[in-house]
C-alpha cells in the first residue's frame, strides 16, 4: 500500500499519531485531514497542548501521581490525613478514586503490578518507596486498592508481606456484589465472597 | 463529574484531544496518560507533528488538493495529462484514486457535496473555479469520481449542467456490481444498473 500523501508533512503527522494506542492508519489520516479542514488554531492548540502537557508534567516525589514539578497538589494538602495512605496501580486509579470523595489521606502510586508473565517484579515498582514511607512518615494506615486480578492479589500480598512487623494496619477494599447489579448476572466467586463478608444490617 | 486531574496542563491536553472526532473524554484521558508513561519525545514528536502539518500544508490554488505551498505535486507534474481531470468531493478521495494507479490526469477538489438538508449550496463548493478550468485550460474530459450516493449525484447532475455547451467531454465513473462480492448479496438497484449497462465480454 502507497503510505504517502503528496506531503511530507502529512505523512509524519499521520505516522506519529498512528503510534497512539487503539488509533491505527486509518483513523489517524482521518484526524489529520479534520485538523487540516478546521481552523489552524484548533490544530495548534492540540500540539502544543501535547508538547506543553509532557515537558511539564513530572512524577511527585513522595506518591509518584503526576505533578506540575516538585511535590504533587495532593501531598502539599495539609488538609488531607497523610497517616493514611491509599496505593494504587497508576495515575488513572488516583483521578478514579478521588472521583468517589471517600478518601482523605494520601496516596501512593505503583506504577504497575506485580507480573511474572510480563516480566514485572517487585524491584520495577515502587514498593520500597512505600515500606519507607512507612517507616519514616508515621503513616497509621496502608489502603491497597489495587484490582482484584490475579496480578492484583500478588502484589496485594507481597506489599503486606513487606509491611509485616510494621506499627501499620493494612486494609484492602471491600469486595462484593456490585451495587445497581443483578444478583443474578454476578459471578460466583464474588457472590461467594459476599456471603462471607456479609456486614449487619444497620440504620 | 469532576473533570480536574490536579494539572491544569493534563486538563488542558484532555480538552484538547476530546476535541477529534470519535474520541470521548475517557479515550482522551487514556491516551493523554499513556504520552505521560512514554519517553518525552513521543509526545513532542506528535505535539509538533500536528502544529507544523497545520502550519505548513495549505490548498492548491488550481485544484484545492493539499499542498506544502503553491501548485501541489500532481497539477505540476508534466508527465501528467492536465487535459483530463477527476472531480472529487474531497483530499481523501485524491489518495483513494491516486492507490489505484489507474488515473493519469490531474484533480479538482470539490470540498464536498451540494447538500440542501445540511446547508451546503453550489456557492460553497469550488464548482466555479471548475468552469473556469474548463474553459481557459484546454480541458478534454471531466471525470465525475463522486460518491454514488443522493448527494453525489445531485452534485454530478448540477456540474453537468454548468458544463453544457463547453466542447468537454462528461463521464462518469462506471457503476455495477463490486468485484469480489457475491451477487446474492449486491443490490437490487446496482444489479438492475449493471444489466443495462454491461459491456461486451472481449479479451
Amino acid at each position: 500500500m502507497n503510505e504517502s500523501y503528496n506531503s511530507a508533512l502529512l505523512d509524519t503527522a499521520v505516522a506519529e499519531l498512528s503510534k497512539l494506542p487503539g488509533i491505527g492508519h486509518k483513523t489517524a489520516l482521518r484526524l489529520a485531514l479534520h485538523l487540516l479542514r478546521k481552523d489552524p488554531e484548533v490544530a495548534i492548540a492540540l500540539g502544543s497542548s501535547i508538547v506543553e502537557m509532557r515537558k511539564g508534567i513530572a512524577y511527585c516525589p513522595v506518591c509518584h501521581n503526576i505533578s506540575e514539578g516538585g511535590v504533587c497538589s495532593i501531598c502539599n494538602d495539609n488538609h488531607r490525613d497523610h497517616s493514611v495512605v491509599c496505593v494504587v496501580e497508576n495515575v488513572k486509579d488516583v483521578i478514579t478514586i478521588e472521583r468517589t470523595h471517600e478518601h482523605s489521606g494520601v496516596y501512593h502510586v505503583l506504577g504497575g503490578l506485580i507480573s511474572p508473565l510480563e516480566g514485572v517484579a517487585p524491584s520495577d515498582l515502587e514498593i520500597e518507596s512505600l515500606v519507607n514511607r512507612v517507616k519514616d512518615e508515621g503513616v497509621k494506615e496502608v489502603i491497597l486498592a489495587l484490582s482484584p486480578t490475579m496480578e492484583g492479589d500478588t502484589t496485594n500480598f507481597y506489599i503486606y508481606r513487606k509491611l509485616n512487623g510494621l506499627p501499620v494496619e493494612v486494609s484492602v477494599l471491600a469486595r462484593g456484589i456490585s451495587i445497581g447489579n443483578e444478583l443474578e448476572y454476578t459471578d460466583e466467586l464474588t457472590l461467594g465472597r459476599s456471603i462471607l463478608n456479609r456486614t449487619p444490617f444497620a440504620k
